[in-house]
């Protein structure tokens, strides 16, 4: 897009939670998008943006408090463009709606991820995936589109995956998540069950998320279906008292040898399938690979890259299979409301939505 | 020991420090043990004992407090029953001399838990390593012994796995493990670099401990050796803003198919190999397992057993090899000064050492 | 009470909450008490109290856990001595029924603290005020009666504030809480609004319950009525990442001079106004002075004296009024329902309740 | 400074430690100064920056990596401005040794802050005290200087006061602080003494220093001498598990009433006594006043105005004296490095260090 053609208009659904603020805040100022509307559950309608919403996290964009949250429906909104933020208990209905009144819908919510004519999508990893569009319109007769990011762990593990994959084949992986509290939204994880303290679940089918989603996005395309990668996952997460980041740790078995060395130079030549493309939210390199044994740290290393970045560290031999690493992403930026916007600049670019 | 019995003279080698506070406050009260000596670093040798040390929780024992700090060497401590809390740079040295001067030590530090004729004791996993004793005084001529525990992480996983290997054999096991801050001593770790924050490393080949420790405790003894246990082990570990207590995350295979149902059974009804001489610290039962998908949780967990218990959960099938679990103990009480007493309470039950 | 009496059944009204585990919690194992009836909101009324409720400190007492849950009006509890940990929503209406129903009700809520005719009480402070029941009869008609606890907060306030105002006479507080999560119940703060951070402000009062709370307790009861203490008091409390323990920074003006070692003096000698009664949960002394200037803190002193002990230090001299000084007591423990206990054992003590 | 004007060259002190690095990291693009040296003790010299350094937060400038560390000698450095961030233990010879040279020392260390003739200076606070350097050359004979900036959280509490001196005139401030650990440097803290808990103490004289810089900074200039404002101050501080934001808690007493509002007024229409300089490092305003009675919060506000911004909130009347209130500064950026570095910009600005 050149830098004198208009902003294109957006709505954020369900932008009163924290990831729908999320939203708010990265789309304020973003170069190809003006945040137009709001939406949130029929308890928010009507009200100013600024009245609706305990705002969490720095100050709100000016622009986004005068707003009038709409209603989540099609006939109240009016933007082409819209993201979901909605839980999963309404977004299932919501989002189809919309898309069949003809709206691209970049969604954050789990309900179409795994269905085979939804692109489930890192522009990085799987930009051909959008071809499943062309499956969902003619089996749903939507003249509109649903694009679905995946699950914030998932997409962690699929980034420091994807160029393994690529260069060497993986066969399996053991996946441990240490993950931060703002995944689980506002008010979210109590003080009390997680100060000085770690929980080894997280509910919603997290551990199948990430054994589920992380094959469906390294799969390949073949006509307009997705062919699941073939790799065995095993995933056991838990909840730390980290604020933003959740930090994977990776036992890999390939399908061909590669040294630690090799895996790394993998990991940092690897300019994402979009590199061209020079998406206003992706980051350059998209993995950050660290030789510091301490590191990544959540703390120290989420916000690389606006948040966009993965890095990636202690990537060695594993005594059984063949590699072991730590990766760390930015579990609302990288793996939420700044997937999602990411995904609808692919979407700008390759023509499914214009202006 | 009957009750009437006179309690057992013991000293604290290192006694200043985080474990050698934690073997002080364990022994006040103890039924057979009595601290008679503390010992530590030239910098302390001739204050009191409450001058020279920076009390880290709860109260000092009383009796602990006007002890006068000994010298860290043979001829000045009296004791024949020895525990060392030495950091490794020294204790390899120390704990050598007093062995060789008749003296039997229960050793926290990692310098002789590899050595072959050196038993790497859990009385419940394998008191029948004690017969290395036999090899060691032979070979060394030493008249006292060392006897060591295993490092505070190592210990929760092969306490884990031991009911798991005698009903069904591990093969494989990849750990990853969320350490509490305690476990890195006094200061430790700097507030700076772990509040609200995830370390992905730890010093001293921590990893290599429990990939190597491990095997060794699931041993078997041939003759006055013992052969490995053939399983293979990988570990990445990590620091997490915890105050006491290891959780460990486990994918295992195994030799014999066994369900999640199965395995909560072994591990539940898993007695130890030592339920017969109720020593004062083994707990009943060793390990405890729960059925709630949010447990166990350090905090919450931690001093199950008076910290002695080890707490598994969210057993289940893994999606690649056979067993997931997460299990949790104290680093304090059962990872180290605890371990250690334990050691020494089986040695007295088995003769090795008397009054 | 002789050892060989039986218990006396109670009922706590509210249980399933926090506040509710606590008083739960401490009854298992009291030596003049027995856990007869748990009451709860309708939602719970009819299951099982493990059943009802999300547990959260230890393990549940196995006493309690299949108590049916009933409702909480007096035909549905039978005990002639009632625990309330209801909510200040719903307190007001249920207590004064159960105190008309003729049951003693010892009350954590703050509904009826200020009420001319109601006891504000701490045994170790102001058992005298129990004298205002015979006003409370008589006004109201009932045969049962209402016996308030002060705000967590303002117990820590008074506690300290008691040995100085008898000594010295205190004339002018300033204060500033550091208050711990656990003081506003479950789910209660946000993991995401305290984690690292610190909160200026509590709901509910919390400054005006400091201001006016204190010089009732410490006030003369002249004839039937208290006449509040002349002590001018300014309170600004904040919320910190502490699970347990409230934290109170006093600058205090007297109306005769002390220097700080005569205020120690005062508050290492004050035994409170019933240690002749030895109260089970009454600590002896009430009140721990340390010299330690690190000291007190709420994860390393707050459970001394089982939680019930106040513990102070930091006292000085104050460069513009008189004395400067820190003190942390149990918010739950000598805060809320273990303070509810000792004013129930109190009561008991003085023969307002029998068996 | 015109934009095309040359950088200054200046030199940190202390480069490695803690303050240091914020020194570092805040000269990294600044417009004004260029950092051409780093110096620090005998153990680093030598050293590339990068080697010498355990990088605390973020990226190193990569202009800085490079350096070769010097020793903190005037014979070893060139430029005429020098940055401070010295250990008390060595700062006073070392700084007088600069000034004697003839270089213009911004200093952060405690050593010369109370000295007669040294400016202890916020430059929208008191600018006019740069007058002070005239006495300081002629006394000493230096023909450089040394400028201070005050501690950490007496640089807060003298902002939120300075508006209301001015306006109301302040007769006494009772202050107590919830501070961050990065307030003690690094290692600093150790996180076992501080995780889930409060400290009440913090060494090196933390409160005196409140207590007597403050009514220097207040103070008016009389002749080449500063005459302290009459303010009578009472400070006890705390550390919490704070990263970054020292929040401090003030009950105050004014010459002349003033109300909430009109003391709001005061604060939030202050704006400094540089707001004609633009200096680059100045936030404007300098004091934001929320209405929020949940902020200031220091995880959520430290960082306004890049952290040069005090957050004042909660401001009300308070029951003994005239106000209360509750303000926010972050401790490296407004309390430190941030502070020196505004400092040597007015003296650029003011001619007193020139290219």
């Amino acid at each position: 897009m050149s830098a004198s053609r208009r902003r294109i208009p957006v709505t954020v659904l369900g932008a009163t939670g924290a990831v729908g603020q999320a939203f708010v805040r990265l789309l304020a100022g973003h170069p190809w998008f003006e945040l137009a509307e709001v939406a949130a559950s029929e308890r928010s309608v009507g009200k100013r943006y600024h009245e609706a919403t305990h705002w969490l996290e720095g100050a709100m964009p000016p622009e986004a408090a005068p707003l009038v949250v709409e209603s989540c429906h099609p006939a109240s909104v009016k933007s082409a463009l819209v993201f979901s933020a909605l839980d999963a208990a309404v977004a299932g209905d919501v989002e189809a709606a919309f898309a069949r009144a003809g709206r691209v819908v970049l969604s954050n919510a789990r309900n179409f991820r795994m269905a085979a004519d939804v692109p489930l999508l890192i522009p990085e990893v799987n930009p051909d995936h959008l071809a499943l569009l062309e499956a969902q319109r003619r089996e749903r007769g939507w003249t509109g589109a649903i694009i679905t990011n995946p699950n914030c762990a998932a997409t962690v593990v699929a980034m420091a995956l994807a160029p393994l994959h690529r260069a060497f084949g993986v066969r399996q992986c053991f996946v441990t998540t240490l993950q931060a509290i703002s995944g689980a939204g506002y008010p979210g994880v109590a003080s009390l069950d997680i100060l000085g303290n770690v929980i080894p679940f997280i509910g919603g089918g997290e551990e199948e998320k990430i054994e589920t989603e992380t094959p469906k996005m390294l799969g390949d395309l073949v006509g307009l279906t997705v062919k699941p990668a073939a790799i065995a996952m095993s995933a056991q997460v838990t909840r730390v008292p980290v604020e933003h980041g959740h930090t994977v740790c990776l036992a890999i078995a390939l399908e061909r040898r590669a040294t630690p060395e090799q895996a790394m130079e993998a990991l940092e030549h690897w300019a994402g399938e979009i590199v061209d493309l020079s998406l206003p939210s992706a980051p350059t390199p998209p993995i950050v690979v660290t030789r510091d044994d301490a590191r990544p740290q959540p703390r120290r290393d989420v916000n690389h890259g606006r948040g966009m970045t993965v890095t990636v560290g202690r990537v060695r031999r594993d005594p059984i299979l063949d590699l072991r690493l730590v990766a760390l992403g930015h579990n609302i930026q990288r793996g939420a409301a700044g997937a999602s916007i990411l995904n609808a600049e692919l979407a700008v670019a390759r023509g499914i939505v214009t202006l």
